[in-house]
């Protein structure tokens, strides 16, 4: 299923429908991308305004990077709906002989892994997002900060949804040292995605933007 | 332009353009509907089994009201860019007279009235769905609670896109009357949302879900 294709209806009555996919991660993918596509039109919209000619290629470089990040998160929607099928498969394994449970297993720690990388892959995606979020909010068209917060609010939603999926995955993990490297770096990017979220709520709070 | 029929993509490249809408406000009738999506899907997962046979009915009136609620929410996302159009022509009016300054006032300030309007309703239909999501939380399919924590996310996200939307809003409102209504609302409705935001959060906690 190639989710950007879909309409957006369509998309939602997929979400909707009794099959776990798409779900969380996939939504959380396509929220990340909204924000992304919230950060791009912010920019969008302080490029060729006098009033912050200093900025310019500041925001055409966010323009650029948003653009390459919506196609990263797209592809990423799909990728965590390609995990779970490959997780069902493995389930799905015949268990009759020591020898059989020993491959489906293996197999389903396999799937696991790469169930938990696409959250944990959308988890960066958000901060490398959420990173230019900020740009647009302190330096951007002042007219579009209610859509700079807007994005960042998605983020931190899309944030959220992406450690939910890696903690849900993490539960049948066997491999330990695996489980703290995963742990570890989820919280070194939730200080950094709260980090800029909150600086972005601060700084329209304390100007009085919105 | 009618959201629900554009693809997820080009959806994608209207809210990044270079034009305020489809901004904020539209993208959070979308993340709305994105929630009550999950929420529909945690119900349509509960449905038809044995451990949940109990909450069948119940599930099943999540269902239906999720899928009016999506499409209230995707009109929504079009009413949204619609008032902000308004406004916008308003702006455009002749300001040359006196009569013509009256005029273009008034208008405008009609046109922000709808333009408060719009997100206003957002956050009453937010508090309508995350309601829900808080029922399938806590009595639906327990392989699903990662996709219930994310529709929460979600809505609370679209919750805060849709206060920022009438803040900004607010700021070129004159009748203060209307001001205060409007501000009483949102807080009492900023209470239910995360006042059941909290306690889907709390209860997945509490129970070791996730």
């Amino acid at each position: 299923m190639d989710i950007k294709k879909l309409t957006v209806e369509e998309f939602l009555k997929e979400v909707a429908s009794k099959s776990h996919v798409p779900g969380g991660g996939a939504v959380g993918a396509v929220a990340a991308a909204l924000g992304a596509g919230l950060t791009e039109m912010v920019a969008n919209l302080t490029i060729g305004k006098k009033k912050y000619q200093e900025w310019e290629a500041e925001m055409e470089r966010v323009v650029e990077k948003m653009e390459a990040l919506r196609e990263d998160l797209m592809s990423l929607a799909v990728k965590d709906m390609e995990a779970f099928d490959k997780f069902m498969e493995a389930l799905k394994l015949p268990k009759d002989t020591e020898e059989q449970k020993k491959i489906r297993s293996e197999k389903m720690q396999e799937a696991l892994k790469h169930a938990i990388d696409v959250p944990y892959e959308l988890a960066r995606k958000v901060r490398d997002v959420i990173k230019e979020t900020e740009v647009v909010t302190e330096f951007g068209n002042k007219n579009a900060v209610s859509d700079a917060l807007s994005a960042a609010e998605l983020l931190r939603a899309a944030f959220e949804m992406a450690k939910a999926n890696v903690k849900i995955n993490m539960k049948s993990l066997k491999d330990e040292k695996l489980k703290e490297y995963y742990a570890q770096e989820m919280d070194e990017l939730e200080k950094q995605v709260y980090g800029a979220y909150k600086r972005i709520r601060d700084m329209i709070e304390e100007n009085g933007w919105l």
